[in-house]
């Protein structure tokens, strides 16, 4: 068989490569790879996933009487391993915004020395959640059979760590770690959201919830549920402003049901029944049960006088 | 680089972990894990996969002469390792449950026997769904091109082989053969539903079918489609009842297009067409035809009633 | 433990097996697979993420000044894999057609050749992409985190090689490659789609996009968006109509929110806007703005005629 | 391309495998198998090479200061493994020669716990090897080197966990053990061997020790020595006689070069040289000094007598 | 960190390819690999372990009652796999001494289903050759300790299966299954070698049996016993002639232990027993006894005559 | 089944720990591993091989034509491999021995390029040792057989990378690149050593060649050769002079037949052939021919005096 051309393609895709990091302003100098790896990440959250639930999630050979050396190792592992992403991450952000001199692997070791802090919180949040999951589900036959199947749970282990990265400023790395929970639940929590205890998701294909989101206690969601923002403001040049609150602020016990839409910086009260497909862009009051032919009305007055514009 | 404060965590989480332990009446005894492994699940799952279509999703070097020699290879290796899964969540309920003393092996092997003897059926059933996506989609090329790449051909092998397990009662294995196949691709079948032939999924993603579901011959299902329970009701002590029906009935030939909910103990009768969106908690007569516009209109009146109680 | 029965249900499954292929006038004949495999191609393509983006997707020791052997090796690798799965379905398909007598080996390589030096024009492509999701989203920090994060990145990845692959008539290999962008993303874009410029799928998850949809530069569409077809005609015969046209067509610059359903070979007009959960099988002006009060008021009129037939 | 004859060479095979089983006395009954596994004795031994040595034979990311958590966790893992291999030997001994009936269970278990608690004695023994290789090779640079590079360590490491194996009467599992390094190494050191405290092989490829052999401390022997047996005398039923002291005792200090064969129950006085190709069949006094030459002779006189019978 | 000159070394080992390239007369046309890859084979004498031994050689977790299906599958892929690697000897011998123009599938075809005819004697041999290691070794527990773990039973299975493949003109493939064994054993019989049933190696390292060696039945031998070449004639041209019998004639029941050399085509007679260290260069008689004393002097009254040339 | 006491365990195995690291004045700060990583090292030799030999001993889908890109893309990996690892060597040794402050870095990247530019030099010499094993033995049949099979060439790769590592003072590295070889072929050559173009060992097993040993061109040796030291002297206080010349020199086109132990700073003249088993403690003219019977007569002179002292 002929050869193919490949050094003409090769020679190609250089050129193309040279274009794009001339646009982004890129260094041509020589130098390795410096942005963390979705791997590493990868590893390090199952490891993580052991070390907080040690005989469900950990090492199949596990013995209860054991557990403490390998909770250690693990997170020794772990954190180890976090801390060569951290400084991944701080070195490449500095490349771009040229931050202050401060020394990366300080920075990075006091940010995983939080992160490590937090776990056995985060494992009593879990704890709840679980438990949410399991009084809320009829099909639910077990405490055990909800944290080893349930999609929902899994996204929120991936999401309470990817929180306490984002909190401490590892916000690409929050990112990695919340993506690799949409690619497998097709959840898509922004690590920034903030999320109360005993929260659960049902079937949870098609959730999203935005980066400025807050949630209060014991709230229940279904598939399809959308917290998202309704616009994007643009700042005098033209871009998009970051960081504003956009998402909604959903308090405690609030249960919204497959399909909803919720739209913006409105409250959703405590108590408020959300019902499925439904399509809100303003606040609903504590104790509401809002179905889609309400909603819908509303919505409508809201909405007419923005079409076809 | 100084050390993290390993120690201390361990501790912490040794804490939290025996609260849960306590809270949720757990042996604090020395043993090891006793809970069914998801590789386990995933691995004989693969294996019946090659022992159901040994020429397609069996192994790449195999011929067709050879064909029942690896799979009786193949069908041994998955049943004994089903074997010992099983036996793992016998073991396990009957912790919780103190169920009657009989051997939890021999219980294990008449589930495992009656198990195996279903797979011819379950491969004409799945011939059956093959032929009905392949007559059922216009982009489809081939039966092998639909068995190969099709997500809503890989929920319903995993379905077929779930379905039978929780008939068994081994739910826990259900379940996680149920989640392995919805975390690839976005189809989450509750192990309980019954199925009849010839049942297409297109596109899948966010598809959902509850436990009770009753589904007939030649049915056919868009993406983001809910067959759900409209409500839970509890019993006297506030806990949710398990096990009513609670689903929807599909009689058969009847489509349901993308992105409809399907709420509660309905019946949709035979060769019913729902359109794409619509949100349905009535019964829909034999042949009828229902588009959102319809739905909509009647549902209103069922739902107001009970809005901003 | 007593056996199972393992040569019974052989026997058993043989008969299905022989079944099926008589019904499918298959040969009986000694012989090999001649399928394409979805292993291989997974391979190939996370072969070529590193061809196109070696600093950022290839091995993580990789240097910038080493870059061109790096792409050298890895694309002769991954364009004689993929000639060796292009021969593979070119049986294939003859088995099936019997077709012209023209040489197996020497169509699949003027295909991959054809296919290579598509490469960098694809690069150029998904660069744009890139771009277009770190401007489109206010929680993007990098163009970086965006390739490395963002599922609707990952999914025109995928696409832009299948589409190349289903313009040479290699549709099976197209569509695999395909489906395992919709096994990670949720985001289940047929091959055959063309698709301009400039395009973002922001979280993505329930995204359809149907096999004759035409999308131009600068689109932009939101989770749970399907461009798909209304009805699907038969033939005389009464089998489904292959190849029509059936999907939209998405002029340049057009936003589609959440949950929109576009049905049918309907334009949506330059610069339109479409909003969340709108549901819409017409025409839609340039620059119009559409949101689900006006489509409904509209739908409803083209759809109560049909309804209840 | 024609099939093989599968089935014919299948049932050739079969029958016989089932002579041999005849012959052998083995059962025909349905079963698993029921020996030891090399491989999982190769996992057990590395662990524990991790075990004893964790900061240069453990896991690369190892830090100092959590040692005892990898210790800890590690140890348990291997220890069970052992466990199980252990009921295996002691399951497969009775078959043959039906011993007491001891529970299987507890009589492996207190074969683990005594081979545990040696553990860390066995650390001091090979810490005085590798003092000895260090002080006893002019081309070691440092204590490291030898315990990473030197394959008379690594073979010591096998023996001294093998003969506590020996000592416990798991002689199976002890063989594995000894074997997997001969594989390594080409040091042949049967797990019965009694070998004292800095004991160094250098270069080691063609050592044989033998079972009964006992040898003292600060000895040192070179590549293909042997320290054999001279004749296995049989019993009255014309079998061997097992289990006699047939093998060199070697007392402290003794040194002897490469390629000297020794053989017999003889002893070799403390601080005896034994020169290169020496071939020895008798005592050597204590501090002598024997080379090829001075043996010769006296090994004639031996041996004349017997030769040519 | 500066990059190192990857382009100017790249190039300058193109140059000392080239060289060997042009004075190897070897095409350097586009193409590729054309070689046996070890790798396969050690696959494939993997498998053929377990289709020999299945319940000790085989996957852990076959049954006795399944055995069948496991040997028929996996002689089919082992038996294909070698297929695939006879052709490429095949091919690549063909390139260098333009053989005739027979077809190579043919040829392949035909060798490999000899090979496979021969795979029952084979198994019986084996099981005569693990007979007489535990008859041979007072250290021996059992039959099955002996298969699982004697270096000497390793190397013969291999042996077995080279020699046919040997005796088929399958020699580079025969020659990679030898150097498999020798790595692992140290034991290094060339496949040439006619070796009778019954044989047993002892501890093995060190063992060299040549080219055109004939063993009879029942033969023991030790440790670093070499049965070699005394000379290699050159022909007229000054090459090496190939293909002369110049290895020992060793007869039934012959003893020979460790360490002895046995050069030239000697014939050690029926029930001979050679001491260690023995060197022999000429015949001995049926039942003698040779010993060093008495080898040594017959020796050196052969080789004076040579010495100092 | 009851647990093991593996707390008490741990804490003993600490306490030897320390002790070993007491005496040998580590430090006992925190900190991770310091050494270089046999695995590593293994990795690179690998690919080493490959970078050498692309088409016979890389990658099996490689074709001649895009040789270069494999070989830049594995040189590049290669080297910075060995650069990570020739820096943990260097800091390991300034831990000991507190050298000059010169930058680490520094000096590897130094010594990583000088290893760099001797590659094609290697593989010529590599070269002339395949031509040396194919015209040397008369059972070899092709050059390329005796690449893929020959143990003696398998060493001699090693060698020739572990040697220029020594000359480059990375002697750790060396060793473990020497041991690997070792380890597979029972070939032990000390990387110091100094070795000829057209080497060739023929079979190879318990060949010996030490560290100061000098060999010319063409030499041949087989099985079980020791090119050795005499003694080792010591130096006042009593420790082992290291780097005395103190093995043998053999010059040009000696031939080295199996068995014989050539020991100290002796001298084979060229063309000499050395006998089978031969003992030599002395020079050798130019063209000798010494077989066991000469070396004999002269060694029982030289030796006699200096036994049983």
């Amino acid at each position: 068989m002929a050869a193919f051309d490949i050094d003409d393609i090769v020679q190609s895709l250089q050129t193309v490569r040279q274009q794009w990091r001339e646009v982004q302003k890129r260094s041509l100098e020589p130098g390795g790879r410096e942005l963390p790896a979705r791997e590493a990440l990868a590893n390090i959250v199952e490891t993580l996933k052991g070390v907080l639930f040690p005989m469900r999630l950990g090492p199949h050979d596990l013995r209860q009487e054991s557990e403490n050396f390998y909770v250690g190792h693990a997170l020794d592992s772990a954190l180890h391993g976090l801390f060569a992403q951290a400084q991944l991450e701080l070195q490449y952000r500095d490349r771009h915004l040229s931050r202050d001199d401060e020394n990366i692997a300080t920075r990075a070791g006091v940010a995983v020395r939080a992160f490590a802090a937090r776990l056995p919180e985060i494992r009593t949040l879990l704890d709840s959640d679980v438990l949410a999951a399991y009084h809320g589900d009829p099909a639910a036959g077990s405490v055990d059979e909800v944290l080893l199947c349930y999609p929902g749970v899994l996204a929120m282990i991936h999401h309470r760590l990817a929180h306490e990265l984002y909190k401490l400023d590892l916000r690409l790395l929050a990112r990695i770690v919340a993506e690799l929970a949409h690619g497998e639940t097709g959840i898509d929590i922004h690590p920034g959201a903030r999320i109360g205890k005993g929260f659960f998701i049902d079937h949870g294909t098609g959730v999203v919830i935005g980066e400025t989101t807050i949630i209060g206690d014991h709230v229940r969601v279904y598939q399809a549920v959308t917290l998202g923002a309704k616009r994007f403001p643009s700042n005098a040049e033209g871009h998009l402003e970051k960081g504003l609150a956009r998402h909604p602020i959903v308090e405690d016990e609030v249960v919204i049901y497959a399909g909803a839409t919720i739209l913006g910086r409105v409250t959703l009260g405590r108590g408020a029944v959300i019902g499925g497909n439904v399509w809100l862009t303003h606040d609903v009051a504590p104790g509401a049960n809002v179905t889609q032919a309400i909603s819908r009305n509303e919505g409508v007055q809201l909405r007419v006088a923005a079409t076809v514009s």
